[in-house]
């Protein structure tokens, strides 16, 4: 197939205007904006035009691994005994393991443009600081991860490709940065110290800050899945009735889904899949909010649970923020895309049947695509339809054996409750909601 | 490109014999041959034939991810400074993360084809166990996994995912059978013990052994790689001027050099690499020698170090043979393929070097051809040459990434050294060969 030459920005498909930022209530008081992301993906931010041109040099990268496989699920359908015709677009096959390398490359290309010599990120799982760390050696930046301490302790292997890639890692909080010398040594971290840190560490001249997930350039940079998916489809006589994907900050949802919601396409229901643990769009406000716990940055209108919620502990690292992007919780709020959430394990259930059917062993995040898509094909044929089914295996899980093995071992067999007094108690931190026009 | 229909069995090709495999001495005493190995498998290892049809369903299941990627090393030249020009044949983004799922799906196939419900397997490093999982799986049989203890004590995951591909692992030595019952709960385990383990696994009805390295037949089903590499650079207008694969038993370095010894092609010179710590064609001698410690199988004409050699503990698993294939040996013998030794630090050293260029991190096994390549790349700028120089990528690192850490911390410093007195006492205990003719 031919590589797409274009991101799609569904804003220009789009009858409505997306509610604007609002300044941060310390810039209120006289703080200065220094959002030093270029102006080259602020105006992909802000644009309206339908397609905006992957750089040749983007797309001479992206055509190293893409286009990605499209496969068609058969032994997964043989296992399920459904009618329904599952396929999914594999993400895990490029050299971080994950999707995020699609805005990874773009973000590092553009950085490079505007005259960074060194990124620096904050990573829970890692698999953002993989992607960085890949983009950064293909573009000669140096890269810096700030990883929060527990993970890099849970998942040592993760810290040790980083480092073959090139990057300095660090486990967070460290004494390298004031926002981390204010914790002690033995404190575990948080995304939010290690945001603070990698966003410090731009002091350094030449030295940007980069994030990963839930800006509308991250999600535009992904849709290259789902142009890619469409054709796939096309070729295989067939137009995706339902695409499911996992649902974090929601670029990986984005990414795949948006490109079948073009006009004259379709129909296609796009149903994106939550932990139960982190419910933000089918049991958040649609509301202002802080976009991380620093809350200097402009406040979104997103469905949150709200920037203190502490979502419990669980696998599925890249799926536990406690919002989603805004263009995804405009569409959400207007019946435009579907949303549903899942025990962790049942998740994991599917995710093992789907591995011995396929072979292919799903990360956590994308093990909740695989489970929304054998919910979806359960639920067609029982109404004796069988649609064509596409999700996500936005990443491979080679890095994820430990939680396999808790669930292997029955250590996953409690569910996660989030109870209304959880997400209420957060809630009430959002800040002050503008008055409405 | 168009698949394979035929694996290539290069014996139609050679001008010589290879001389025949004898009875071991336990035969001589009386003992019973029962090799257990199907019809299909013993036609294959006996055939002159040039070529040999892939079975329909086989050919299926290779189409599920085969052709596999040849890519340009673009970043590695650049990285090098090179005027050569460097391919890779990429085999790890196969189910089972390596190139001995090529064998294990057509064994798997021809096991139940003989009417075998299970099969029983030995792994060291857990490459093989994990192939030989995914192809059972594939094909609705059981499998039993004997494991060394201490390399899934040191690998958990090689543990889980072959758990999650529904194989049942058992750590050997393992009370289950007498071959293990006869060494404590804290012993270490070999892969003379597990081997043992799992024929007699075969005691049980419908249980076959199933073995992966070294038998003509693996070695044949392997050909598919140099098949569809020959093709994919005759696609870039190239042929292969020179072959490097990393060498154990023999299956990756034939499955991707014969094809190119095909008569009318070439010249291509083919370079095998094995590790200093095993290094069975450099250093080893020509003879008829047991293929395992058990010594219960016919003996066969190989480069061997002695079945009783215990090659220097070392990262690279899946190298530590003590002998290679009967063919490879004999066409070493008549200089029709060549060998080089390195040290695991130099191999090391290359691997985290293409990782840093190409984004793909290389199974230490297969470090060994990076490191060959870079090596002859070397030579030929040396010497004014600008060949076109195809390496087997035979799979990925990802469950090896403590081996990195090893090296990057600096822990594989030292040279392993062989002694000549090493090699000599274990060579002292070949079998009596036969009397010249």
């Amino acid at each position: 197939m031919k590589a797409p030459e274009a991101w799609y920005n569904i804003l220009a498909d789009l009858d409505f205007d997306l509610p604007p930022d609002l300044p941060p209530p310390a810039y209120r008081d006289g703080a200065r904006l220094d959002p030093q992301v270029p102006l080259s993906l602020i105006r992909q931010e802000m644009s309206r035009k339908r397609w905006i041109p992957i750089p040749a040099e983007v797309g001479r990268r992206y055509a190293r691994w893409r286009a990605t496989p499209l496969r068609r699920a058969t032994e997964l359908e043989a296992a399920l005994g459904t009618r329904a015709r599952l396929y999914y677009k594999y993400e895990g096959d490029n050299p971080s393991g994950s999707h995020k390398l699609n805005t990874a490359i773009a973000q590092a290309h553009y950085y490079k443009a505007a005259g960074a010599k060194r990124l620096a990120v904050a990573t829970g799982a890692g698999q953002w600081g993989t992607a960085v760390a890949t983009a950064c050696r293909m573009f000669g930046l140096e890269c810096v991860v700030y990883m929060v301490r527990t993970s890099l302790e849970n998942k040592p292997h993760r810290r040790t490709i980083m480092e073959m890639l090139g990057a300095t890692v660090i486990a967070s909080p460290s004494d390298t940065t004031g926002a981390g010398r204010r914790f002690t040594d033995e404190h575990s971290g948080t995304l939010s110290i290690a945001l603070a840190e990698a966003m410090e560490a731009t002091k350094e001249p030449g030295t940007r800050f980069c994030a990963g997930s839930g800006e509308t350039y991250s999600l535009l940079h992904n849709t290259v899945m789902g142009l890619e998916a469409h054709e796939q489809l096309a070729e295989h006589g067939e137009h995706a009735d339902i695409v499911v994907a996992g649902l974090g900050a929601g670029s990986n949802f984005a990414g795949l889904a948006f490109p079948f919601l073009r006009p004259g396409f379709g129909p296609t229901r796009c149903v994106s899949v939550e932990p139960a643990a982190c419910p933000k769009l089918t049991r958040g406000r649609y509301a202002y909010d802080f976009t991380d716990s620093s809350e200097q940055n402009p406040l979104q209108k997103m469905y949150t649970l709200g920037s203190r919620f502490v979502p419990p502990s669980m696998h599925a690292g890249g799926l536990r923020y406690h919002a989603t992007a805004k263009i995804v919780s405009a569409m959400y709020d207007r019946g435009l895309v579907e949303a549903v959430a899942y025990q962790q394990r049942e998740v994991f259930e599917s995710a093992v049947l789907f591995a011995r059917a396929e072979g292919v062993v799903p990360a956590p995040e994308s093990a909740h695509a695989v489970h929304g898509a054998v919910v979806e094909a359960a639920k067609a044929d029982r109404d004796g339809r069988s649609p064509a089914i596409l999700f996500s295996l936005s990443g491979h899980g080679l890095f994820d054996m430990a939680a396999y093995r808790s669930y292997l071992d029955g250590r996953v067999d409690v569910d996660i409750e989030v109870t209304e007094e959880d997400i209420a108690r957060s809630l009430a931190h959002l800040p002050a909601q503008p008055e409405p026009v």
